[in-house]
């Protein structure tokens, strides 16, 4: 990459100075460090940008994506950096296309459930405006505070209420994007139903900017249930909770979420839990019911029926402070974990609801063998953990060998029938696994669509796969 | 197209002889001509097979397209032939490839709420597994009976229950298809997530056969309500209807139906209804709220709450065999509009539900304009009507300017934000709408895709959209 030395006079490199004639002083941040890192810093991972620029408009992306064609610069879309798969990490350079001032709702009309939204309005932001109105935006990931609409499109993110509600893609009526060869592209719109043409915003979702950056979203919402009622449900058995799991599904019972904590992770972030558990606790379900005061209530009642035979303690918790001191406890599992080793190496794999516990057994036996500690908690209702190694992450030897015991998870869960990310993407860090996920009829169609909306593989090349080298021209011996 | 003569000995054409040597005799249907229609024979539209393929696995789907792509000749994906777009009909012949045989259902986990299925067992055949488990596959398209899950793919099916469900999209996590280069490709699976590629099964859903053949679909199910009521609710001015359609959004109520019939509707099909409207009714909207039995109650009550002030009656059936009644009758309400003139010409447009009953106003400004009679029914809850025009389908003049009249249906659509295709496609007949539907990035995008699917072209041609000629080489004068 050229152009990445800074002038000792000005600070600024011939990249930038390029950039700034072409979009504006305004739109090119000096203090580029901060753009090249994302929540996989915890690993010890991170990028230098060449420049990073904050557009504030679709015709500004399009102008930087013709300077980026003809200068083979490739550029890193990046919401609000929360990603745990290295997505939107600079690994190799080029120019961070940060979409912070795309912060605007530029329509929302509550009484018909929908908005739409610049890609880098927060999820918070939709959240607040559907909770203020009465409605809820269901999809919700982590980190909402910090996470763009944009980057939760390009993810697919998922979070606990999936269960019930679905992913973002489930909630995604229209895109606006600008592809690799700069085009401007419209998919769907606000309304309801439409198969005029392909659905080309659903490959959108979950692209991880590999085929265009997303520049606005038109969601869906809907009524937000009047009443919540949460369960928190206490195993001493693994197999216990997997029956309880399993019966909740067998019994027609459906939850807005069931999220859970193995035994480890109970003993990281336990102590903090504003209730006390049985001491012999190996295994925690939490289930919501939500609806109407009567129907939750009602579901509640039987997940409760369902629940209580295998378990040995089961809270029913309907006081709204007690569930928001819950859910905050919950939303800081992660930290806890974290701070108990001073890093962590964890993955979304998914797997076949059924093996869900397999996968969790799997995950305690590889950290041994790779003398690891190990934790999990996620969706189970998905099947989606946060399948977590615990290390030091500034011991190079730790992240090497939770490296290894990466690979062998996502072996294990392949073998069950899932896949290595539910919900996070592969971004650079789970890239290699697109390879042993996919057949090579897949993988080629891939590659494919890549190059008809990256014709010039600008837009974050190298994340999710590899496009395969372009062939070497045959040399005829005469 | 060569090879259409049928020997006179063997009544067996050039074709057939081959794709017998290719597929073995059993493959290949001698009686062709059932295969060249549709739903779209009420307008007297139809074609010629230059042959009907049935095979029975994917591998000789994909010997099929090998040949094709040798000898240049379409294929045309056929699934129940209920479409209402033409898009199974081989207006310019082709090997039509019915995909009877792939009757089979592959999984079944009724506790998991999931089943694979091959692309040619009935929505019906869907519908009883999930019933007889108590579970529920919401799309409901017309023609159950008829119509494939692998047709339903194709046009992104919806039906009744999308307006709280979604459409049939919503419930495919995994699609296998034959490409029309021949690949076998694998998108999804079982999996209630996975983000490790592009979501190619999205795009394959609506395409209408134009990119590849459906061969198989993961569906996912729900637990079936326990309890529904219906609420048929009658207004003397479509504006009141209006009212009480947007005042159900207002109120944040979420029936899983809001259907609708307006005054010529019910003037044709409102005899044989098993209920009694009052003299004056203009307007007829049905919403079916569901869940266990409080919770369907609770929703009935409210919806009456809501609903009643405008009304003119307001009749709560919550009578299983009455409500069947209903059903039956609502199923018969295009064959009682048929009759009445001998055809009809109707269209799936869908607008933006604020501006339902505008669009429906405009319908029959048209209908008046060319003067034919006009009718319109269908999903009120989102937006998307069944807009009629009566005609005698023997009458070519009638069927000529029904055909303008639709044109210009489509752009009053437009004008109002709307879609030519809620549910049913573009197919051969709404074609020539893409052109106006989409911009020009839009369509050029459009055009790659099917290219990156169908680098030959040959996968249900000139259907939803007409590729455009080869650009012709540059002649250069020196």
């Amino acid at each position: 990459m050229g152009g990445g030395v800074r002038g000792a006079a000005s600070g600024v490199t011939a990249i930038e100075r390029d950039l700034m004639q072409l979009l504006g002083r305004e739109a090119i941040q000096a203090s580029v460090e901060p753009y090249g890192r994302d929540s996989t810093e915890m690993q010890g991972f991170r990028g230098i940008p060449d420049a990073v620029v904050t557009p504030s408009n679709t015709e500004e992306i399009q102008r930087l994506v013709e300077w980026c064609k003809r200068n083979g610069v490739p550029i890193v879309p990046r919401g609000g950096g929360s990603g745990f798969a290295g997505g939107a990490v600079p690994v190799e350079g080029g120019i961070v296309c940060s979409m912070e001032r795309f912060n605007r709702v530029v329509g929302f009309e509550p009484l018909l459930w929908r908005a739409t939204v610049q890609a880098g309005v927060t999820t918070q932001h939709v959240h607040q405006l559907a909770r203020e109105n009465g409605l809820l935006y269901p999809p919700d990931p982590g980190a909402s505070e910090q996470s763009h609409i944009g980057g939760n499109i390009a993810c697919n993110a998922g979070g606990p209420h999936s269960f019930k509600y679905g992913v973002t893609g489930s909630w995604v009526t229209g895109i606006q994007f600008v592809t690799g060869n700069g085009d401007v592209i419209q998919s769907g719109g606000t309304l309801r139903k439409d198969v005029s043409g392909f659905d080309i915003k659903s490959l959108i979702v979950g692209s991880e900017g590999t085929l265009g950056i997303v520049t606005a979203a038109s969601l869906r919402f809907i009524p937000a249930p009047e009443k919540t009622v949460q369960l928190v449900v206490a195993y001493d058995r693994v197999s216990a909770a997997q029956e309880g799991l399993l019966a909740i599904y067998g019994n027609g019972l459906v939850p807005s979420l069931i999220e859970f904590l193995d035994g480890s992770c109970l003993a990281l972030a336990g102590p903090s839990l504003p209730l006390s558990l049985p001491r012999d606790t190996e295994f925690v379900l939490i289930c919501e019911a939500d609806g109407s005061a009567s129907t939750a209530d009602e579901m509640a009642d039987d997940l409760k029926a369902v629940l209580q035979a295998d378990a040995i303690a089961l809270e029913v918790i309907s006081d709204p402070q007690q569930a928001a001191a819950l859910w905050r406890w919950r939303s800081g599992v992660s930290f806890a974990v974290i701070s108990s080793h001073g890093g962590k190496m964890s993955e979304d794999v998914v797997v076949p609801v059924e093996s869900l516990t397999e996968m969790i057994v799997e995950l305690a036996e590889i950290g041994k063998r790779f003398d690891l500690p190990t934790c999990s908690w996620g969706h189970a209702g998905d099947g989606n953990l946060h399948a977590t190694f615990l290390l030091d992450a500034k011991s190079t030897t730790d992240v090497e060998r939770a490296t290894i015991a990466t690979r062998a998870l996502f072996e294990a869960a392949r073998r069950l029938g899932g896949s290595p990310s539910g919900e996070h993407g592969l971004g650079w860090l789970k890239r290699e696994e697109f390879e042993h996920q996919f057949g090579e009829a897949e993988r080629e169609l891939h590659y494919r669509l890549k190059r008809t909306f990256d014709p010039y593989e600008i837009m974050n090349p190298g994340k999710k796969f590899r496009m395969p080298a372009p062939a070497e021209p045959e040399v005829v011996v005469a």
